[in-house]
């Protein structure tokens, strides 16, 4: 392949040096963590560093990290009707309109407990809407609200929606996914009671992902995967010893770069947005109205279609995308989009372009070399508002 | 760590050299295989290519090959009262009382519907009693049936259950966990419907595992982890790439060298049995009776501790178990010498030693010299026959 420029970290992050090493040494790793002979106890030794790691980025205490095999398989271990403290459950599962697609699923709740919650033009949950919804009299709810929106990047109202939720005598699941390693995410000081983190998205490895619980006293009464005593009983089966050992090494460096990563996106995503406009002022950049991840834009331009503009990019040797991964096959537009009220011809043209912490200036540079050249033939062969 | 002798293999193996390769490989490949860009478009063919392996070993056609986080895993997506062809759903599973326990915990049957049907003295399914449970008139059954038993070794009639399960109509799930890779197993030849294979137990990393389909008219109503498209909607989540690429090249190394590991694991094997017995005469084989697996022995000796021996074994530089790694710290006897009518008091003294491809006749020489100065230890302390 020749040089290529990456602009789809919001999909999968490349993986860190420190990940790449951390797995090396823990494939060497010959027990299985359950095994009480030495090779096993090495094996748990570096499940458990790893397990420090994870929750020193999140500001949780160790023993709730509860490792699965990514972000998804979290959502769904997160969304039962039976989590709760105290032997309480849920009674039904709010979740915005934008949230990503295992969260929209609804996890383990019947589709009649689950509700969407609107989202406002700038692709944040609509708080009066949430308000309204909670003080429904139908029993104890359950919220899942994302910490920074996948497409858009558009930062959620989460601590304001924890306030909301817990007055009720509800819990709130947060899906940091996205988030974690852009931004600070301290679980109980945004008063999530449950997050979603990925390691993939931080630089470690894809096929590892972490529930994290605010307190031992929160209750996962029903596993998703049952049949062994791994992860205190909450999550059955062998550890991914090398894929988690990677998830930790990934979630030290991203702690330590986190000020770093974030202010350097910061500058590149707006430089980003500046030449975007240039090449064609009638661009719209979706959520620029919301606080927003440090790394993410999601634009288009009237008449634009998403599909060609991806292709055209990567022949010309650049990666972005046309909305989600999980959902690149799909010829409906974004739910996100269409949740903001964004009409369905505009939305179909929205490409995403999502950056990283070795994201370069001359990367960016190339993105709008490529886009201008794109641009152009495009207004050449359609009727495009330059 | 000094020189150690690694005789756990049935708990997990140690990785194969072309695994190690596949993954290193792999973790360069920057997308998401879900991408349509040239990045996500090599991360899934890695990902095609790991499935056309992991296919060929259990005689499947690589599109019936659903990718999981491990064995587990699997079970828990085969055992749903939902699993079916053209729209029929299973209304009972059964399950061998030696079972993992990943399939002892039914999946996600409700307990009232799973029934444990016994096995005989030699470790092996009661095929009469099997016969009776599904002549039972209460509707369609599922059998989840291992291929061999995790502690002993034993092989179970899973030919003779498949006529029988599908003369009622009903179904039948394999955990083929500990029998792929040390025994020929496809999938059709052996009339399963649902065949459970794990990446860790044939030399792949930890964290990744199939459920393997016979036909693709076989209908799985019911994914266990919802929300994306990924395995054909069977399964949702970012793959694990690295993972399941080395997974896939540990099937394929495990196929190439199936028979030659198969006849030389055997010959240790007999040369172990042979020594335990020189050391001490009454020493018992649990499921000698049975054809077992050709790397696996489960002893003991009448007053023997084996959380006793396995530490002794540990600190005297071999690692060997007490039954299944992940009741390895459960204090209770095995599940499986109970249902086959072994006394409690010996069953608690139940060592298990399993071998793999590359266990040398010094490892074995070193676990026999072991296992002699242990015995004499015990023998000088307790009253145990020689």
């Amino acid at each position: 392949m020749t040089q290529r420029v990456y602009l789809d970290w919001n999909a999968t992050a490349p993986l860190r040096p420190q990940a790449r090493a951390a797995m090396a040494a823990a494939l060497d790793l010959v027990g299985n963590p359950s095994s009480v002979h030495a090779e096993g106890r090495a094996a748990r030794q570096a499940v458990e560093e790893a397990r420090r790691r994870v929750a020193a980025l999140v500001g949780a205490e160790p023993r709730n990290v509860i490792f699965t095999s990514g972000g998804t398989e979290a959502n769904m271990l997160a969304l039962s009707p039976a989590v709760g403290t105290g032997g309480a459950a849920c009674d039904r599962l709010l979740v915005s309109a934008i949230e990503h697609p295992s969260v929209l699923a609804g996890g383990r709740f019947p589709a009649g407990m689950v509700e969407q919650v609107p989202v406002t033009a700038d692709g944040r949950i609509d708080l009066a809407a949430l308000g309204k919804a909670i003080a429904a009299p139908v029993g104890r709810p359950l919220l899942s609200l994302m910490l920074a929106n996948n497409e858009t990047g558009a930062l959620q109202p989460v601590s304001e929606a924890a306030a909301m939720v817990h007055a009720a005598g509800g819990l709130l699941h947060v899906d940091a996914v996205q988030a974690v390693g852009r931004l600070p995410c301290d679980i109980n000081a945004m008063g999530a009671d449950l997050m979603t983190v990925s390691s993939h998205k931080i630089g470690g490895p894809k096929g590892a992902g972490a529930l994290v619980l605010s307190s031992q006293a929160l209750h996962l009464a029903d596993p998703l995967i049952k049949g062994g005593g791994q992860e205190r009983g909450s999550r059955a089966g062998t550890e991914n010893v090398a894929g988690i050992a990677g998830f930790g090494a990934a979630a030290a460096a991203a702690l330590e770069d986190l000020a770093a990563d974030a202010g350097r996106m910061t500058a590149l995503r707006d430089r980003l947005e500046r030449g975007l406009k240039d090449v064609a002022p009638g661009t719209m950049i979706f959520g620029a109205q919301a606080g927003r991840l440090p790394n993410t834009t999601l634009f288009a331009v009237p008449g634009m279609k998403a599909e060609t503009a991806v292709i055209a990019f990567d022949l010309d040797g650049v990666a972005v995308s046309s909305g989600a991964a999980c959902s690149s096959g799909k010829v409906a537009p974004s739910h996100v989009l269409a949740a903001m009220g964004v009409p369905a011809a505009l939305a179909r043209g929205a490409v995403r372009v999502s950056l990283g912490p070795t994201t370069s200036e001359s990367d960016v540079d190339c993105f709008l070399a490529a886009w201008r050249r794109l641009f152009q033939s495009l207004a050449n062969v359609r009727d495009i508002a330059a």
